[in-house]
């Protein structure tokens, strides 16, 4: 086989590092920047540079955001009395997304999980529990702090999830906080025969009035 | 919604430029950067800016390469009397892969198409015919020229690619030169049950003695 042009192989071998892209995949990514206006390749080279020369981690709860402390955090809007906590920054997104909640976020960038060699000191809990036990700094005035009186933890629903989420639960708890999970159930728009076990077990215990 | 941070969604969008990645892989592709050693980002993006600045098009056959003439058109290990004519430079590799093809090859840069407004003006059909009539320049020497033989169709096996490859048969039969088209038939590991009527048939009336 001809050796590639080098530029062509290079960038080739760069977009194949990245997860769900494989040699033909980045091969095409390639070919369609060779085919295009040279400034798709020039953007997206740019916003590389930039994502970690101008992105940095909000010092209350540990998110990337482009300002320390982050807008959700300084937000007067939202409610600093309850505290979702999430495994990813991708998480913060996905909820962000429903709408269905006005609280603040704490990101503790991953799980207890044994099988990688990660324990609770290398996830943000300490930090969690600091909050919990300080108050929330008020978006607004200085000094003031307001206290927690929730956290949701909507951690992942596997193994390593629920046992980070039942460790936090156990340090939370003698706070005097109302630590709260996520719903288990069926998804919307599912169907019941394609339901795992599990899933179905969780739905039917936790089922609700109509 | 929250507002992202700004380096963030400003990557995601221009991930979200290139094929086959919608927003949901192209957020999934800034945390993994973001998550991931800074490295993976610069060369990503080094490699992006060396692109077009460092590739050329081979005068000769007109495939991307890296010096003029390209490493094909050069390799005097090659057999010059025989063209393979593609629509893009993602089929020379595509065909180099197989190892079962040791001439040169003539990239047209796309195949007529009157739905797209593309006329046999816009390809590389010209130069083709220029060098049937002259001959491949001799890799080795530098005036005496190789003259071509043959010419290998190897236009997509679709409407547009059929036609582009009528078209240039018609002008390559009066120049003396054998022309062929790639075989159809039934793709190899492929399941007779499932093989298209059009693919069948023309399984069927090329079929080669055993």
């Amino acid at each position: 086989m001809h050796s590639l042009a080098e530029p062509v192989s290079k960038l080739i071998d760069a977009f194949s590092k990245l997860p769900g892209i494989g040699p033909k995949t980045a091969s095409r990514l390639v070919y369609f920047l060779l085919r295009n206006d040279e400034s798709i390749a020039t953007t997206l080279a740019q916003a590389l540079q930039e994502l970690k020369a101008n992105t940095l981690f909000c010092n209350i709860c540990h998110n990337i955001a482009d300002r320390n402390p982050c807008t959700i955090c300084t937000n007067s809007q939202r409610d600093h009395s309850i505290i979702c906590v999430v495994q990813e920054p991708l998480d913060v997104q996905a909820i962000e997304r429903t709408r269905a909640f006005n609280g603040v976020y704490h990101v503790l960038h991953g799980a207890i999980s044994p099988m990688e060699g990660k324990g609770p000191d290398d996830l943000k809990i300490a930090q969690l529990i600091k909050r919990l036990q300080q108050g929330n700094p008020a978006p607004d005035s200085g000094d003031a702090s307001i206290p927690v009186k929730e956290i949701l933890l909507a951690t992942n629903p596997n193994l390593e999830g629920d046992a980070t989420a039942m460790y936090i639960a156990r340090l939370a708890k003698p706070l005097g906080v109302r630590v709260t999970r996520l719903a288990h159930g069926l998804p919307v728009g599912g169907d019941l025969e394609y339901a795992d076990d599990i899933t179905l077990g969780r739905a039917l215990s936790g089922r609700s009035e109509l």
